[in-house]
């Protein structure tokens, strides 16, 4: 994978003179990203590409090239790829579409291309994809705009949606490898490179259909020791393995099979888009859970039963609060009040104030035996005018800096966004959309706990 | 509930001279808020509260009185009911905690206040409760602030939190009664009120326990034919319902029966924290679903398994598109191109450019015959650099005015909230932060549809 995500030089083959919005020019992109490298512009009818000199044909370079970028129109793709072997390139990524994913012709044409490289040690990625970007050399083959966040996340995908829509899927992305069609290069490939990278510390996975199957579980169980692996399958359905059939030619396979061996293998398994980005900061801000029982604060009762609903729904406990916790709490209370678990602070906030009693009930649960992880819902009030609503700060301080127990939260009120920015500065608290994300999360932690310790 | 409502004079007992952050003063909050009515302060030690003239007892104002809001120590208030029972009091809010969600002391308390209540012709809303909220008058007795949206959205809830966690609950409210304990005015009162004001035109109910169920699911069966009714129900756990009952000291009830019986009634029935916000929009933005397939426009394939997968799920089909359809969606896709639903546009944007070839196939697409409902998948690029990515405005354009069809929508980019906002504004396309909540909204006004139909 090295040539695909760090070539010393690049070959970008049937690229068009146009530039600017519109024209999806992908060494335009490339150009723009700052990766220092080689590049021959390859376009017969131009003297030079965006001031770079350009050449007719891959064989007229006369340098050794690491990687080729194809853009050809589909039925001049398979001839491309020919040049590219004959020329000595070693790696070539195929954008175009139309090929496994199309008709017919399109599979034919797929396979042509493959047996050419296969007979002479040369790895395609793709045909169908957006290829590669690597935010940690700032290289990418992408036609699209992209975020550049240097994060510790490796993403493997059979789709540019996960490229262009990171913020909605991943969160992030440090490098990325879009196998699209997955013709050779595939699962096993991309996943060995994010696992020895030393710059990826989580690896999402876009996953429509499974080659390889038992060499992708035995890489993956191996991996997973030292990584979390999360992985979106798509195709769960009768109709979406249909629509995945014509994406990326995927025969999606039966979703409740890869279903059990994925996890198996110590994969954190997602059922719904949307949830991947939740994966990524849980595993990136919160530490192991060493067993499943979960304290819930909540200045809410309402949002306490939630809370519970939430979590037993995820097969987690309400963990029985030490003696010492509740009596630190019903000091602050009003003699009536019932506590337990969830540990509703309310009437202790009318007495006492909303941030003291918060910090207090954070520090006291922090410090239960019983406890193993915590679920806290705050309030999100306007600021500066409802200030005194707001414990974000006294909570962050009340988190010992090196934090024994996963800690999430939900937050309500009208200002959620400020309020939820302020914890999620100090990584300490990670806040979700919903009390059943926050429970959720637990969960994948506790998932990812239960692998390694059977590993 | 008109004296709840729309009283002509409130009585505040119980009301404390600080003011300001901290003070949680329900008269600070009401006069903010600019209600017109008579208001009385009753406290014995002091002249004037917030420059209103102040009253030793009930008895001392010798006016009449609609409401009156007790907030005092839980084992002053039983005697202050009967006070302003004997004072003439027509209906009475209690917000002090610590009854039937306390202790047993607290469940005798409560039972008294009751008793006296009931011999006297008196309704008592609570306790435990912040009482009601009507943004359509400027009225409420909440101490804590809320925002202030004339919504024609009535919530009737178990917990304040529905109130000050409007924005991450239903959205927004227009009016609401947080029935709390619900040891008299429960839900079949607030639920009748709904259902007859003019200004709501969806409600959208927390439960934690029902009492008078027969009564309450012959009343929403009624309603439920003029107005969307939406529940929330709580304590759908052994967890959750042993915390109800220590919460607002409901019995929860076997969850998958209330359930049924909801569903039976004709209620939108959610089961997440999450949900009401999003039904609450479907149901205010969206038209009538005449049946149950749906067309998928998507400019990526992987979203759109992803949609087939989500509304597969929720036994929803995909529509099979007419000729007409693909022959013009044909015309400005690669001849390779596979067309089908999802309809996959992007290699014809690759053609033809991203805004016309959307509004085309959003033109053709609310025309076909064939289909019941559409969800769209949109790019969401930064502005303006990526212009030319955006095609909120174009599809916005495609829709007919009077929309015929429901349409629900998913964007993904590094500018969601840009795109979003574009989309809001129009209200024509609802969009949703995942593809499966999105496919969920249309499987709500499903059932919405349904239950018309059968009605």
């Amino acid at each position: 994978m090295k040539h695909f995500m760090e070539p010393k030089s690049v070959a970008i083959i049937g690229i068009s003179r146009r530039s600017g919005p519109g024209s999806y020019n992908l060494m335009e992109n490339m150009l723009e990203y700052g990766y220092e490298c080689e590049i021959y512009p390859i376009n017969p009818n131009a003297e030079d590409i965006l001031g770079v000199k350009a050449y007719p044909g891959v064989k007229d370079v006369g340098q050794e090239i690491d990687l080729a970028i194809i853009s050809l129109p589909r039925d001049l793709v398979v001839e491309s790829v020919k040049e590219c072997i004959d020329a000595g390139v070693k790696a070539i990524i195929v954008v175009t579409q139309g090929f496994a994913d199309a008709d017919a012709r399109g599979k034919e044409l797929q396979q042509e291309m493959v047996n050419a490289a296969r007979h002479n040690g040369v790895r395609i990625l793709g045909p169908n994809t957006l290829g590669v970007v690597n935010n940690f050399n700032r290289f990418t083959t992408s036609f699209m705009p992209l975020t550049r966040e240097k994060a510790p996340v490796g993403l493997i995908c059979q789709s540019g949606v996960f490229f262009v829509g990171a913020a909605v899927f991943s969160g992030q992305i440090g490098k990325g490898i879009d196998i699209g069609n997955a013709c050779d290069v595939g699962f096993c490939e991309a996943l060995e490179y994010m696992g020895d990278d030393p710059d990826t510390k989580i690896i999402a996975i876009h996953m429509e259909g499974l080659e390889q199957t038992r060499r992708f579980l035995s890489l993956a169980a191996r991996i997973a020791k030292q990584k979390p692996i999360i992985v979106f399958k798509t195709g769960q359905s009768e109709a979406g393995a249909k629509a995945a059939a014509s994406h990326s030619g995927s025969m999606a396979g039966h979703y409740q099979i890869y279903k059990s061996a994925l996890k198996q293998a110590g994969l954190l398994f997602l059922d719904k888009d949307g949830q991947m980005g939740d994966a990524v900061r849980t595993l990136l801000q919160q530490p192991a859970i060493k067993g499943n029982r979960i304290a819930v604060i909540t200045p809410t009762g309402a949002g306490g039963i939630m809370a519970s609903d939430a979590l037993e729904n995820y097969g987690l406990e309400l963990a029985s609060l030490s003696e010492k916790t509740i009596s630190r709490i019903a000091n602050l209370s009003p003699e009536w009040m019932p506590l337990g678990n969830p540990l509703d602070i309310w009437p202790a906030i009318m007495k006492h104030g909303l941030k003291d009693v918060c910090a207090e009930a954070m520090d006291v649960v922090m410090d239960d035996p019983n406890v193993d992880g915590i679920l806290y819902l705050a309030i999100a009030p306007e600021l500066p005018a409802f200030a005194f609503l707001d414990a974000s700060d006294d909570v962050n301080k009340a988190v010992p800096k090196e934090r024994r127990k996963p800690l999430v939260g939900w937050v309500y009120g009208p200002n959620v966004k400020e309020i939820n920015e302020k914890f999620e500065k100090e990584k300490k608290v990670t806040i979700f959309q919903t009390i059943e994300k926050a429970a959720w999360s637990l969960s994948l932690l506790r998932d990812r706990q239960r692998f390694i310790e059977r590993a």
